[in-house]
């Protein structure tokens, strides 16, 4: 069957231009001008944008935090409707489990039958044996091609010291695995949060005052230098400061194959949110914790300069009401993280590429193309080009709206960006060449996801290095 | 009429795949698999590489050195043969008559009806007077988008000091003109040049020591800043060490619109090249001057990165025998500058693509897409996308040869990679949709090439501040 | 005969203790605790500080400017009552004759007979012929061992270009000569200026706007590589903002012999005082502009760390009404240069020592002992020694006055810092053991001051590479 | 009783001259020329050089190494022969016991009877219990001023994790208390040991591989952010490499109170000495461990230029036969750790002073006046000065020979240094005006050495900041 989407103007990461694209059961077969009309199904796109299917490389659909657990993958259509077709989940290793087989565990019981996204997965580390090393070099067989460690939260069951860190680098460098990292001092904050507390600062600011800028550069500083003792790339995760990402950039610099990302709430908000009256400001303990104004500044530049490489949301579906509220009398309880993967693209179209702090291509470079080669998914996901998975939006960027957690499926009670003007809707996704969205409403159906399985050698670092090799297979 | 080119490995900046292309008449109508088989012609390219055309956006076809003159635009089908088909010229300023009259003349003279790539110029300013930096606002009207200055070359027509730089950079910022500069110092290489001759050290290896890396470093340095003060852009032309690079690179780090490019020669040859005997040495004295091996893996690294974003030729096409000894008894009389454009696929390939220093699509955006980018000329080159001119090279990676002068067209008596080992060759080449080199001889004919005009804003950088205004032409 | 000073608190740039200064003749004999009772002179110094005479590198007693001239030696007596007991002067040389004719002329004429301070010469070049150059090499026979160039001032006398600086730097490596350099682009300058006043913007303020940071910055820059380039060491005089420190900064970490100096004013006003009404605003026309807040505490930082070694004053006696009013419509008629030598040690102290910005020990590094190795004086002046000359300062911390012109010795009608307030006082001065200020007065005389060589290797930076040479001389 | 040393010449930090000095008791009293001919004892210096005595600030005459313990006070005669008269000793607390404690229970019991040189003490942080860094606020009422902790050697009792360091400097910035520490990621040396010893690679030499200079350059850069966020200065003891002393410079070059000392060993060896053979290596495994002959240029211009403020030596005196073999089969088991402190003055002074590395003004600086400073021993130590403890050395550059662990009175088998030459002799050493080295022989006794108080704000960045509080004591 051959859907044909007519006069939309496509955009990659490297151009744009007006005309059409037609799919072919699951893939994209051709772009060009005038392509065969008699297609079994024609949509016209005039007027609007053809965007490839988003890539977020970072939800939560499983996280727990002291008990309290954020809504699954059965609100995975919120990405859908948000224009993100493929979403990357991580999962903690269970104590004394394999890292792939608690994935493929919970895959089965709760994501296969239930995703509404194409999905893969990120190996979280939280039990750091052998075996557990070990098991990385075996990993990418299994389509799992990035492991996660937490330098942050001291006492939890996914914290990881330098040892364990230090050794899923030489791991991971030998199997071609990404180590993606959530750098932040664990000792430092802890002392800060009981320092707060015993002085009776409980409210949600001090969220922000217990984790300041320097927790986060002293532990991406840190895991830079245990790669380059490795010698193993690194990928740091939701950097949120000026200051952090010019450590990056710096090693970069220096030679070092050292990347990161930032999410769409660090471009957007800043600390003065976690001071909300009345327990709003809840609603925006995520960690790290938001920063100034200056150092959104600071991250629109280095992701319209690709120093930071993607954009994510780091979702994580927790209720206020039911949830947040644990920490009413402590913000050490609130449960870390807030939701966002269907806002990504209105509000980074909006603000991103409407205001001229990034093109077009840069936004689908960062939206979608660079994620899927970060996590491997390059070789059908990311990007419109012919053979492609058809994962495709159409944009409209006529319509206006507010956003409003009203209109939202992502099963949380609040919305992280409630109020905020979108420019633009998303009208229509195809996912592997299925209609999901229409009109504006998701129609697809439990279990259209797939999993995905992220190639080794993901990071674009490796594209030249591997080049030769990767060239027999190909050609 | 309508050419399918089958089959192929298709290779863009951002991804490749094994597909079609479709041209209709001078243009790229569509991309895919299994494309209209019915067309007029077709082309078989399996086990083939189907690049973009070239953009070499550093070629001198009018030069003059002392009154002696390189060869012209009839020897441009060396470019084509070469798989580049489009060239940007530098066209110095006559006194006392506007830029963009030079140009047009010389182009009514000299190049339109003997060109055989399409072609775009620059101009040169040269008479610093008023009327000239007032003009600079008008050449974008006639398809010039770039200005050039050469801060080296004390006491040639050429030369400009920092006056005229800097009024050129604040006309041209306005206009939207890209300012591009050739960065060494003048007046310290004037001393050390007759410092070295006043001892009777007269050999070419005397033209390396004369212009040390600092002359460089320091004019990039001041040009930087020159441009920060003018708030304008600027386009460090040929950079050709690290630390150079590096200036230009921490200033873009600061924030600032600084760009730069290296070329073929600078990542492959040395100054002990310049030492060759019975002045054989000659044939590699250009400026700036070759570095060393550290510099030429430093510049490796930079375009791998996109530290600098293009890399280019400053193809000059001088006699070794008839031109290059001028200088036999004093090297600052040699014509600088060297052959190169026919060789930039064949050695970036050879050096670049299959040693792993960069990938296929880092490749062609060096070679193509970003060159058309800087020039102003993405609205038609760089890049096999739907409605751009079909520029097209198919290339054979199962083909080694020696690069030998003997089989060269750039109608000079040597090679400056003589005996260098070129993997893969060009086999066919379509310029606007004709065919120019057909199993890898020149088919094509003198007046093939045309003028290109450049648009303003051609630098990467304007894209996303220009993005709404140019939105509503392109939906 | 002897003079004893007496239970005074010295300090010294390393220490400070409560004792006794013995001196003999022009010579300090001894220091300790209950020296020699039966002295010809007892003078109880106790709590006040013994401070040395300060060495004000940089000051301007023949200084032309469109026909306009600086008081000259005739108001030397300033510096002695402000606590400064030697001087060094630039003397800009005249066209045509020999650096040290010019000065040594100009020293029969208008200095020795009239000198109040001890003081030093400064050769500027102004006329740049092979013989000057050649003249570098002898000019530390003749006692003067500093050139200065200026890069700014387009189009006048003293202005000089990259050639003669180049040069200048070759010449006095060899010849243990420190370059000097007053280092702002002059062509940007001329630009600017032209730019406002054809703008109608005539106003004093304009000065600062026509002069911004990074004209000194890039000059700066310029001249590091320059000095890289010749292996020369350069000293960067009235160096403004902490951009430029920066950079000098840096070059000495790349292990390069760059130094700097600032001056008071730059610590202590901004730009906003050339924004005072009345042409008030002309007081503080002088070059490199005043800047900022910011830069102020960047300096302040500076010199606490060593990054500048120095604080002069840059010291011009211009009159406001008769001589700055020459630009009352067109800034760029201002004369440049404001008075300051009378008050270094005042302001220092009362808005650095006793603000805790600067230690007392720090305060005399940069206002006497570094001042005086810079300059080669450092084998008689700059410090509380034994065996160097009894320039002492005894100053009294209990005393504060408010600054007023009324009371000031410069011969000018303005003062730079009238109102602000002065926290000690300088009670006695003694030059060469000599008592010259008395109760707060001045009661020398004319040609008290007399000439001191300086010595060739004068900068710090030399010291260790000519210990073992000079050893055997000394011990 | 009065004592003279005429004519010698007398070094400083600032200065040099060639005179006398006065010593009544313990104290310096006068420094002059031809000073009171009629005192009890005259000696005369003339053709030798007075410095002042030595200040250690790095010194182990306590540390235990898996069971084994250096030589003890009984030794520091050692320290004096060879120009050093103060030392500063590290002393571990006992668990459960207070830092002062333990410092005072040693010295009562192995130190106040036995010292030969004047000495002050270090607490080491080993019980990281909230009493400990409450302690913190009362160290310098018991005269200890400084507080150490060890990032590196995980699993020992003085192994400190970032939570006791940050503890320690919040605590310590509060009291005046300098903070210092060894830096090195404790845990990547742990796996790296394992790794080799588990492949069977047990020489010396791997003691260095397991202890790249990455893992001081973590450390050191984590506890810089530590120190930043604690608002705290941090002192960095034994820094090794270049890239280490950039950190450092960097963190004060953005404002931050951080420094660094190195030893003479970093300075002079690297770490092919740890490659000799018959177990030779074994000699010169310390902690950091020696790096490369660059390093060692880098420090020296470090130390040179002020980057690194002090030499130290990190004196620890193990057996080579009866100690260093432990670890025969297994190099994590060879206790860590050096002798050195006797020969810190020949050393520099041949290596340093007499090859042109450092002015005689920079050692004596290094060697003696800034760490007294550091230490807050400046009211006394550190200075030929009016007022000083009258701890003098009389130099005679005239004489060398040959370091050999035959003359040592350092108690161990070996030295560091053996068969290098010294060019000079220690013949005199004054203690407290005590002469207790006469013609190079020791002639002093046990309890000669008595313990100093260090003052709280050592640190010499302390210094203008608490400038007006100390004024008035002081005056």
């Amino acid at each position: 069957m051959r859907t044909l989407i007519r006069n939309g103007m496509i955009v990659a990461a490297v151009d744009e231009f007006k005309g059409d694209v037609l799919i072919e059961g699951e893939k994209i077969i051709a772009v060009g001008e005038n392509l065969d009309p008699m297609a079994d199904h024609v949509i016209d796109a005039a007027g609007k944008y053809v965007l490839p299917g988003g890539v977020d490389q970072h939800v939560h659909y499983s996280f727990e935090f002291k008990g309290e657990r954020v809504r699954g993958f059965e609100t995975s259509h919120a990405a859908v409707a948000g224009g993100t077709t493929t979403v990357v989940e991580f999962v903690n290793q269970e104590q004394g489990k394999g890292m792939a087989d608690t994935i493929f565990e919970f895959d089965e019981k709760e994501v296969s039958k239930q995703a509404m996204a194409d999905y893969s997965y990120h190996a979280v580390v939280c039990d750091p044996v052998d075996s557990t090393f070990e098991e990385i070099h075996d990993l990418p067989n299994r389509g799992i091609s990035t492991v996660k460690l937490f330098m942050a939260y001291k006492g939890m069951p996914f914290h990881s010291d330098d040892e364990a860190l230090y050794k899923a680098l030489v791991a991971a460098k030998d199997a071609g695995v990404t180590v993606m990292v959530h750098a932040e001092n664990a000792d430092v904050i802890d002392i800060l949060q009981k320092k707060y507390v015993s002085e009776g600062k409980t409210a949600p600011y001090y969220h922000a005052l217990s984790r300041p800028t320097r927790v986060e550069l002293e532990a991406t500083q840190r895991v830079i230098n245990l790669a380059a003792m490795a010698e193993a790339p690194v990928y740091i995760v939701h950097v949120t400061a000026g200051e952090v990402m010019k450590a990056i950039r710096s090693a970069k610099n220096d030679g070092l194959p050292i990347y990161g990302e930032t999410c769409v709430q660090y471009l957007m908000l800043d600390k003065d949110d976690l001071a909300k009256p009345n327990f709003e400001g809840a609603k925006y303990v995520m960690s790290p914790a938001l920063r100034t104004k200056a150092d959104q500044e600071a991250l629109w530049e280095a992701v319209d300069n690709g120093w930071l490489n993607a954009i994510s949301t780091d979702h994580c579906g927790f209720d206020w009401e039911s949830q947040k509220h644990m920490g009413i009398d402590n913000f050490t309880d609130i449960p870390n993280g807030s939701p966002g993967v269907e806002n990504r693209l209105g509000v980074l179209w909006t603000y991103g590429v409407n205001t001229g702090r990034i093109s077009r291509q840069r936004f689908v470079d960062l939206f979608a193309t660079t994620p899927a080669k970060n996590m491997g998914l390059d070789h059908c996901k990311g990007h419109i080009g012919v053979g492609m998975d058809a994962d495709l939006v159409i944009y409209d960027p006529d319509k206006t709206s507010v956003i409003s957690n009203e209109n939202s499926l992502h099963g949380v009670d609040f919305s992280t960006f409630e109020g905020y003007t979108q420019e633009g809707e998303v009208t229509k996704v195809f996912l592997r060449g299925k209609l999901v969205v229409d009109d504006g409403e998701f129609i697809g159906e439990k279990g259209d996801g797939k999993f995905i399985p992220g190639k080794p050698f993901g990071l674009c670092f490796n594209e030249a290095k591997t080049n030769k090799e990767l060239d027999q297979s190909k050609v």
